[in-house]
């Protein structure tokens, strides 16, 4: 996949605009034109039952994953449902996360996304799933906005005040 | 839903050694043959971009109220997939996750859920999404067994490690 | 469930309108905001390996209602994705399929939709599933008519002559 | 894709005895271990209100796909769950239906399929979909042979009949 800095960088701009993002420490490794890839380090706390990483996370994974790939196509969106097929217990240091759109449009993208454990040359997938987006709509966007506000001055964004004095 | 203390009981003593479900702060409410309800306070890393709750939670919570429900009336279960349908942004201060049986079955459970905000008497639905679930395979149980022994020893559970030395 | 008129005369118009739905021969019961429900006798034509009901006539019945429930509080719509549960071998003389609005919407509507047996007092669920659907784009009521023409012109599989004669 | 005539055998063998995949006249043009292609021509009463395939129609052609995928690695199946994504309007004067496994298993088979019109170099694809497999129970393996009897012999099911004797 050719790099592609403009996608990147505007990525790179959204992604850490999600607490949750943060958190999960996505780390955008390239994104092109309907495909980007992320890598996501272990975490003691994304553990199930088994020390498995757990499908929670698998889900989360994913649904990140299919929304940047509909974002180099077009622009912010929303996943309104996404799918995890959970294929076999994932255990990597650090996971690999591929999406990429399926089709494009303007009122919904269809996306796919598949993780699996970065140096695994086999590429066994831990996790294959897709996802249906839409384009944010503007009422969200300008809240969106203001809210970002929020997050780039107090750092700790308090996103339930913030929402509850809309 | 009447209370039963055995069931809840048993998902208690599973729920916290998923290490993801224990930084969800997963709380058990309820537990009834096919059904269980959980409720799961705002935190702030859960926030997406424009602050409401990530949908990579949504998921994670309705993969784990399926499998709570599916576990009332089964051994010990794990979801081969589940789907998300991200119904409206979702706000609260804690969230109330419920999941019920709608197909019970040996070789796989059908399990659906839903999630809205405590104290809203009119239930509107942030999320509602289903699983199917299947029995953990004997091979995993002893791994699981095993590493709950790492659990509770060393408190920490260091899930890589565990996995790693099988 | 309260019968509704206008609600099911408009159905009853666009029902007829699929050839599929004709060779279905599915029989609108009652519409009433947010909910339609449909009767489906047995055909031969609508076996398995088993003689049960193919999968895909069940995933049929599902979109359609799913689609119709959507159609009682929108205008018409496509469905741009749904899902198949099947719960257990499905066989009666005629099938009671209920389709019902989970989340209406402008850009998207979400339903979800269940098949019986009818005169199955305990309705023991056959199927359930759930579709998204999507209003039509003007466009492509328009490339339709457009390409009804060529098609009829060139008495190839004449898929749109068929409708558009109605 | 290499021809492997003995699944092809197996396949073509199975594929007759679903009445409904009569109907839908289904021809199989290859399989190989993890994947079969169809080709399926288009048929009057396959319409949508537009002249479109039906959603009904790809649904069911993904589940057979899935499924004959997965019969090319185990034994009989049966689709637990599927899922279409209707991509674009879908004609053609034959449809070309290609499915593969994307994880096999003993207990469950992950599989998934996409459809495109026969011709189409650049195969721009109509519905993609996936489904989840299960091994038919020996019980039903028994109903099933029991019915092929009657299949064979009387060559018009009546699968309703057969199904209620049991």
């Amino acid at each position: 996949m050719q790099k592609h800095q403009p996608l990147q960088d505007k990525i790179q701009q959204i992604l850490p605009m999600a607490a949750f993002n943060r958190w999960l420490d996505l780390q955008l490794v390239s994104a092109a034109p309907g495909e980007v890839t992320l890598h996501v380090p272990w975490r003691d706390e994304f553990g199930q039952y088994s020390g498995f990483l757990h499908a929670g996370i698998l889900g989360a994974l994913i649904d990140t994953a299919c929304g940047f790939a509909a974002i180099t196509q077009t622009d912010r969106v929303l996943a309104s449902q996404y799918t995890v097929r959970c294929l076999r217990p994932a255990v990597a240091e650090t996971f690999v996360v591929r999406g990429w759109v399926v089709k494009p449009g303007r009122q919904q993208v269809f996306s796919a996304a598949e993780i699996y454990a970065l140096g695994d040359e086999s590429r066994k997938l831990f996790a294959v799933g897709d996802a249906m987006c839409q384009p944010e709509k503007p009422r969200q966007l300008h809240a969106t906005r203001g809210f970002s506000v929020v997050v780039l001055s107090v750092r700790t964004p308090a996103p339930l005040g913030a929402a509850r004095s809309r």
